[in-house]
């Protein structure tokens, strides 16, 4: 409504997740009303990070270096290694501070209809690291849909031919999670996943 | 986390207004991840923006020229004035369709407390208008708090001195509210300002 450049500036805020037209107004007014220093500085983090932001050659994770800082860490337990769909699930591991190996980031699931097979998501790169390294156990991390169980269940059999132990994360009632409120699905799978005490 | 540059990103983004820790992670992975160019896009979007967008020199409205679209448009009402805190208040009235005058934006209202009198938000420029111009209405629609009522009160004084008539937008029960749910400030306004049919 005001001039191209706002307009321009509205509609590529959108671009961004959980953002509508009504955000990216108030976002955009409110950076150049508001905070132009901050303006300034989000623009040149966006242009840097996309410039010198890549892939770790070991795991596939978002880094500015050629391999991750978790991937570099020597202090990491060099025989688990945890295998993930995305890098936000990797942030929220490492968060939790639950976990002490390496990881790999699949960036995807298998989809065979989208035309996305084990090379797309580096499945390969995956199975040649458990056949150089001395892995004891793969951690099968991708989430419990479709897709993602077809993932493990690939990337297990393969791993378990290469004589890798593999193990799935549980899947169940979550903490503080009342059963009252929980989906029937994850009940079904509490129920058929119980472990005898 | 993953380095100074996806840091200093997820960082940056948090100026975003509505943006805490965790969604400015989403925001700065979709980026890198799933959507580079948008990346690219964005962040030229903002340096345009913060470099080419002023202030309009009748109503200081954002905007890329001297006079804003508004300002320069013919077929608006030249003798109706609104008087507005924020763009964004200007864009909600847009979008109702419901006013064809023109605007003055404050961006603010007066706040002795924190230092802001008459000439920080261009009353000084708005009492001059209304000597140069022949504007028979002018509508106060400052925010119904303490600040933007005694903001609307002192403009108000001001502009009856000068023989124009002032008028406020009218406050109460939102269409489609139900007055169960409407706040007690609101429906006293309500009542107290209410209309003989």
């Amino acid at each position: 409504m005001f001039g191209p450049v706002i307009d321009e500036l509205i509609d590529a805020l959108r671009c961004l997740p959980g953002v509508g037209p009504k955000s990216a107004q108030r976002m955009a007014l409110h950076l150049l009303d508001k905070d132009p220093r901050a303006a300034g500085r989000l623009s040149t983090a966006i242009e840097q990070a996309v410039e010198r932001v890549g892939r770790c050659q070991l795991c596939r994770m978002l880094t500015e270096a050629t391999e991750c800082e978790i991937c570099a860490n020597q202090r990491r337990q060099p025989d688990l290694l945890c295998v993930l769909e995305t890098p936000a699930d990797l942030f929220a591991i490492e968060q939790s501070g639950s976990y002490r190996g390496r990881y790999f980031v699949l960036f995807g699931h298998l989809s065979p209809i989208d035309g996305i097979g084990p090379e797309a998501i580096g499945i390969d790169q995956l199975l040649q690291r458990l056949v150089d390294e001395d892995i004891k156990e793969l951690i099968l991390a991708t989430n419990l849909t479709v897709e993602g169980e077809a993932t493990a269940h690939y990337i297990g059999s393969h791993a378990q031919a290469l004589g890798v132990g593999v193990s799935r994360i549980a899947h169940g009632v979550p903490l503080g999670g009342e059963l009252e409120y929980v989906d029937g699905g994850t009940l079904s799978h509490a129920f058929s996943s119980r472990t005898l005490l």
